[in-house]
C-alpha cells in the first residue's frame, strides 16, 4: 500500500514536472522515456528512495566555477608538495647546502593545506560531487532506470541554463547577432 | 644573452607579482620559495617557456559552477546511454515486445549530445581544464620548479577570491557574525 502510494507520488511528480514545466523537453523524449522504463522491473519503493542519481543540491549551487578550480589547484599543490617531500631532493646533499628543503616542503604544505581547509570547503565538496559523477555504476540496472526517469527535469534545467547564459551576453553583441543576417540580406537585396 | 635577458624579466614578473601586490602571501612563504628554486637547476628559457602548469586563462573563467556540473551530468548522461545501447535491453526480448529499446536509446543519446555539442562547449573546456589538473606529472623536476613559481601568485588569487566569497555574504548575517562574541561578552559582564 504505502509502496503504491509511493509510486502514485512519484509520478505525480513527474507529470508536474514533465507535464507542466518543461518547455524545452520534446513531446517524443518524454514518450520515449515512459516506454523505456515500462522494460525496468523497479519497484517503486526503491525507484522513488529520496536518493537520486543526480544530486538536486549539487546542481542547485550558487558558486563561481572559478572558486571550484581553485580550490582543485590547491588540492593539487598538496598532491605536488606530498610527492616532492617523499623523493630525494633534487639539489646537492643537505649535508652540504645548509638547511634541509623537507623543512620549506613542509611549511609550503602546511600554508596550502590551511588555505583549502579552512577557506574552500564547501569547493571541495562540490569537486567531491562532481568526481562521483564520473564514477556512475552504469551497468547497473537501478541506475539505469533512475537516470531515466531524471533526464526530463535535468535536460530542462541544462536547457533553461544554456538560455540564461546566452541571456548574460552583453546587450550590444545580441542585438548585433540578432540583426546581422537580417542586414546583410537587404545589402543583397538593395 | 636571450636567456640571461629571459631570466631577469621572469624575475622582475616575480617581483612585481610577490613583492607589490601579494598581501595574502607571507613573506616566509617567499624566502622559501626562493631558496627551494635554487635547488633546481632549470634554465630559464625552459621554466619562463610561456606554459604555466596552472593556466591563468582557465583560471580567470567567469563561468558558474553549476554550469559546468550540468556539462558533467550531460557528459554521464551519453556515457551512460552509450552502455545501454552496448549490453541487452533489461525487458523481454524485442521481437515478442513491439519496437526495439535501441531506437529510443540512439534518439535520447542524439538530444543529449546536440545540447552538450551546441550548448554547453565552452564548459567542456573548462571541466577539462580542471581534469588536466588531476593528471600533473607530479616527479617532474620541472613541473615541481614551475608549480613552486607560481605558487606565490596563485596563493594570492586564492585567498582574495575565499575573502570576496565572504565579502558577498548577506550584510546581517555577516553583522550579526561580527557582533555576536562582543554582545555575548558584554551579557557576561553587565
Amino acid at each position: 500500500m504505502v509502496t503504491a502510494a509511493r509510486g502514485m507520488l512519484g509520478m505525480c511528480a513527474y507529470l508536474c514536472v514533465c507535464g507542466v514545466t518543461t518547455s524545452h523537453v520534446p513531446a517524443r523524449m518524454n514518450r520515449t522515456i515512459q516506454n523505456l522504463l515500462q522494460l525496468y522491473k523497479i519497484p517503486p519503493k526503491e525507484r522513488f528512495n529520496g536518493l537520486p542519481v543526480f544530486s538536486r543540491e549539487l546542481l542547485s549551487t550558487k558558486m563561481k566555477a572559478k572558486e571550484m578550480l581553485m580550490s582543485a589547484v590547491l588540492q593539487a599543490y598538496e598532491e605536488l608538495l606530498g610527492h616532492m617531500l617523499k623523493q630525494p631532493p633534487p639539489g646537492p646533499p643537505a649535508s652540504t647546502s645548509g638547511d634541509d628543503p623537507r623543512v620549506g616542503l613542509n611549511y609550503l604544505l602546511k600554508c596550502v593545506r590551511d588555505l583549502r581547509k579552512y577557506r574552500f570547503q564547501e569547493q571541495d565538496k562540490v569537486l567531491s560531487g562532481l568526481s562521483e559523477l564520473r564514477h556512475l555504476q552504469m551497468d547497473n540496472l537501478m541506475v539505469q532506470s533512475k537516470a531515466l526517469w531524471e533526464l526530463p527535469w535535468l535536460y530542462e534545467e541544462a536547457s533553461l541554463l544554456a538560455e540564461s547564459g546566452r541571456a548574460g551576453m552583453p546587450n550590444r553583441l545580441r542585438r548585433r547577432r540578432q540583426t546581422l543576417p537580417q542586414a546583410r540580406r537587404r545589402r543583397r537585396k538593395p
